[in-house]
């Protein structure tokens, strides 16, 4: 119980803080000793700050302000992509702190050799972070592909030509727990936790995309999972049943048509590491009408897979991230027209369909939610933390 | 905590009945003592009974068998269909003791007339019901339409023509609480609980027709309700983007493919009142090729819609319910044939795709889960039924 309650003190804090020890009380719903206990044995452990006396807004003494502490454990999010890796370091007030990209060409990589260099970074990281006076409270891995449920093992990342690697052995030690995750599952906890005030009532379809088209769905505050861990897939709905081949082996699938490098090439970019998204979004700003058609019909069959997932979900809103939110000026009109046309029912019959907004995170979703998601796995367990 | 762990006792025994004592205590990790006192509550006020010692499986003296009382507090169950109304009473022991059906026209019609002709119903059943010492602990009516959520408000009912309609006032006093809720809905709970033995671990998605096309999604043991309550319109999932237009505003959607209407017509069959399924299942069992031909065209559009429905939600299996539930031997196997083509990622790349059944309840479906939804609202106030 009492571990429970410096959790909630602690994730309170960490959330909204700067907050006096009332305000904690106020939001948890327990007393203002109660509270005041539990705050004192956070801050003996450093795991809570406190700053000057506060805006005086309550009558007689203004109470100190609480923040989580920007020293002490942290998070580690790590991001292995197909032409990138990435790790930063992120404090329990959320703040990243510590950041390293590399460039890469993991299409087709041995995971033990993609593993070893972001071993190599992982270290310098936590070296970095070690001169602010952090140290790793756990480490999150965002990987494109499927992940087996409440394991390390990646089942299959086709874009990286994995499958069946468990990264665990391959990572360094001393990191503290691992949690390795699909990365459009942590893109829309990137989402969750920077997102409304109210999280644990937010629903929403998250839309990401590298190469290939990962979404991640929550609800109520929560991700589906599914039940061995593959929700999400919505770049393999059909969107033309008799369309294209798709490399899953159906046809016509979201990825045939809005997938990274099928958007390229209809606008007549050659994909390639580097070049990508960057150099549509420019031909998109400078009125390229192949590059306009090419968003419009990747947007068009975006909205149609969208409005599938609409009815069958009537979520709250629909958030587009990664690489794709740098289209939004493009790629939106036509995912809303399609919603219009096509969710009437899942609507109850109103004329405003679900909003669809761009995440301001973009590409860096993924790693920022998995750095957070280590964070407060973290803040759930503040005795690990207090001993450690 | 009491009224909790005399819920938790009723529920198992509800659920897993005939139980000793020591069965009881050891399902919940209560000790024997304290789910003696809970027992001896229960069966005080009549809710549990007992039955003399059974299969002597345990050392020393057998204990007696507890049951689910099948007197005292009944469920209510109600179906407003588009061509019929049902009403059912359940006892706790989750036994149908009343039932009595209704052909009506129902399509265009007056709320308060058809609540009026239900009413009578329900007051027929109550009676009945009385006569083997049952009293109503809560009403549950089962309507083919949306339901805003945590209401008693039809909000759009569009083969009854009915929107925004409060059933509350229209129905007879003195049943106990009443929920209404969407038939779909209803048809995928009275699947999770009369389905496998560990319902809160249970992942599905339910498919059900009256003339539109319904379904429910099941996650972890609870509905997936959506954020206004809307959630579960496979119907208007987009299979041909560019097909016929569809009622909704749309094209293509599934309904338009695989709505009873449709496949009727297909098959050369007027729809009509009474005619409907019956006719077209005789006719796939006399092998007509026509009626085969339009099965297998609605069993392919719905392999498509439920192909992306499983790659979004990776659920552990789907079923086939309400009238599609007699089409099954014809209609299971291109929905099977569209899933194994285009699931294979959220299969994780297996080979065995998600399993396909067709539910035993099959048009009973909504009006047992209606029933079923008040008994498991009663057993969780046991202080209530206790009380009454």
């Amino acid at each position: 119980m009492r571990q429970h309650n410096l959790a909630r003190v602690l994730h309170t804090v960490a959330a909204a803080g700067p907050l006096s020890r009332a305000d904690v009380a106020a939001r948890i719903g327990l007393t203002r000793a109660a509270v005041s206990t539990l705050v004192d044995e956070l801050l003996r452990g450093g795991l809570l700050q406190e700053r000057g006396p506060g805006r005086s807004g309550t009558v007689g003494r203004p109470g100190t302000q609480l923040l989580a502490s920007d020293r002490g454990p942290c998070g580690i999010g790590a991001e292995i992509g197909v032409d990138h890796l990435a790790v930063c370091v992120m404090d329990l007030r959320g703040t990243v702190r510590v950041r390293a990209d590399h460039e890469a060409r993991n299409q087709g990589s041995d995971p033990a050799a993609v593993l070893a260099t972001l071993g190599g970074m992982l270290r310098g990281a936590v070296e970095r972070a070690a001169r602010a006076d952090l140290r790793p409270a756990g480490l999150a891995v965002a990987v494109p592909g499927l992940v087996l449920r409440d394991t390390a093992t990646v089942l299959r990342a086709p874009n990286l030509g994995w499958h069946d690697s468990d990264l665990a052995d391959l990572l360094p030690p001393g990191l503290g727990p691992l949690t390795v995750e699909n990365e459009a599952s942590l893109g829309a906890l990137a989402e969750l936790w920077s997102g409304p005030p109210i999280p644990d009532r937010d629903s929403f379809i998250h839309v990401s995309a590298e190469i290939g088209i990962g979404a991640a769905v929550v609800v109520d505050g929560e991700l589906l999972r599914g039940a061995h861990g593959f929700a999400g897939e919505l770049g393999h709905v059909p969107v033309r049943p008799d369309g294209p081949p798709c490399t899953c082996g159906g046809r016509g699938c979201l990825e045939v048509y809005a997938g990274e490098d099928a958007v390229l090439r209809a606008a007549g970019i050659e994909p390639g590491p580097g070049v990508r998204m960057a150099a549509l979004t420019a031909r998109c700003e400078a009125g390229d009408r192949i590059a306009l058609r090419a968003v419009t019909r990747a947007g068009t069959a975006l909205g149609i897979a969208l409005s599938g997932a609409v009815n069958l979900l009537d979520p709250r809103r629909v958030v587009i991230g990664g690489s794709l939110a740098r289209l939004a000026p493009w790629l939106l009109p036509p995912v809303g027209r399609e919603l219009t046309r096509r969710t009437a029912v899942a609507a109850g019959g109103r004329t405003t369909p679900v909003p669809v907004t761009a995440s301001p995170l973009g590409p860096d979703g993924p790693l920022i939610g998995a750095a957070r998601s280590a964070v407060q796995a973290a803040l759930d367990a503040p005795g690990t933390l207090l001993a450690g």
